[in-house]
C-alpha cells in the first residue's frame, strides 16, 4: 500500500504563497501543506530590507508530495526562476513514502 | 550515538488532534510534535464543506518518531481506518536518525 | 544543480530559540527555519513543570540545512550538551537535496 513519493519543500517569503500555490496546482500536484515560519537566510535581511528576526514569522514553509521527480523539479525550477532573484528562498527535496491518504470520492468515482 | 528511526507525518484536520494523539500514545510512541498548517488536499474542500483556503490554518501536521516501522504502520493504519473516510488527510513516512534526546531521568532512573 | 545536504531538526522549548540560533550561526550554517510547535515529549511535563498540552505551542521546531554531516553533528552535540539535561528536546537528522536557493549577491559577488 505504501507508495514512494518525493517531498518538495519550499521555504520563502509569505507574500509569495498564492503565486506559488498556483504553480503547484498547475504542475498537477494533488495537494500541499503550508506552515508559518520564521528564520534566517543567507542574506540576513529580507526583501523588505528589514532585519530578519526569528520572532516575526513572515516566511512560509510549503510542502508538496509529488509522484514523480519530474513534477518536483518542474515546480522547483519555476519557483526559483520567477522569484529567487528578488526574494529569499530555498527549495529542497527528500524521499517519502505515502502510507495512507484520504480517499477522494468525487463525481468521477473513488 | 545516532539511532535510526522512522518519522511518521500525519497531515489532517485540526479537530482530530486529540483523538490522534491518543492513538499515538496507545501505540507506545514516546512523543510527537504538532504544527498548525493550512493547505489544499485532493478534494479542494474540507470536511466542513467550505473551500480550503491556504490562509486558514485549520489543519495540523503531526510528526512522530518511532523506533520501528511496525509502530509507524500501526499508527498510520488506525488513523486512516478511523478518519480518512470522513476527513481529509494524508500519512507519509521518511527515514531519520535521532542524534540526541533529552535524557529522561524519572523514578526508574535514566 | 541538486546538492546533497543534511537536514538537522531540533524540537525543543521556545525559550531556547535565541541561544540555539547563536549556536547554529557560530557553526557556519547559512540559514535556518523556525516553526512554532506543540506536542508531547518523553517526560509528559515541560521544564516549567506544567502539563504538556498539545494546544499550547510553547515548543519550536528548528530546521537547519547543512553541507556536511560534521556541521550537523557539531550543532546537535552542542545543543544537547548545553540544554538537554534541563530542558525537553530532541535532535534528528535526515537526508535532503537542495534544488534551488536564492542567489546571494553581496559585496563579494554572487
Amino acid at each position: 500500500m505504501a507508495k514512494p513519493a518525493k517531498k518538495l519543500v519550499i521555504v520563502t517569503e509569505k507574500l509569495l504563497l498564492k503565486k506559488i500555490a498556483k504553480i503547484i496546482e498547475k504542475a498537477g500536484a494533488t495537494g500541499y501543506t503550508v506552515v508559518d515560519a520564521g528564520g534566517k537566510g543567507s542574506r540576513n535581511v529580507r526583501s523588505a530590507g528589514t532585519p530578519d528576526v526569528s520572532d516575526t514569522y513572515l516566511n512560509v514553509k510549503i510542502e508538496v508530495l509529488t509522484d514523480s521527480l519530474e513534477m518536483a523539479l518542474a515546480i522547483s525550477d519555476e519557483v526559483a526562476m520567477k522569484f529567487f532573484d528578488d526574494y529569499s528562498g530555498i527549495v529542497y527535496l527528500s524521499d517519502a513514502e505515502v502510507l495512507n491518504a484520504h480517499k477522494f470520492c468525487g463525481p468521477d468515482g473513488c
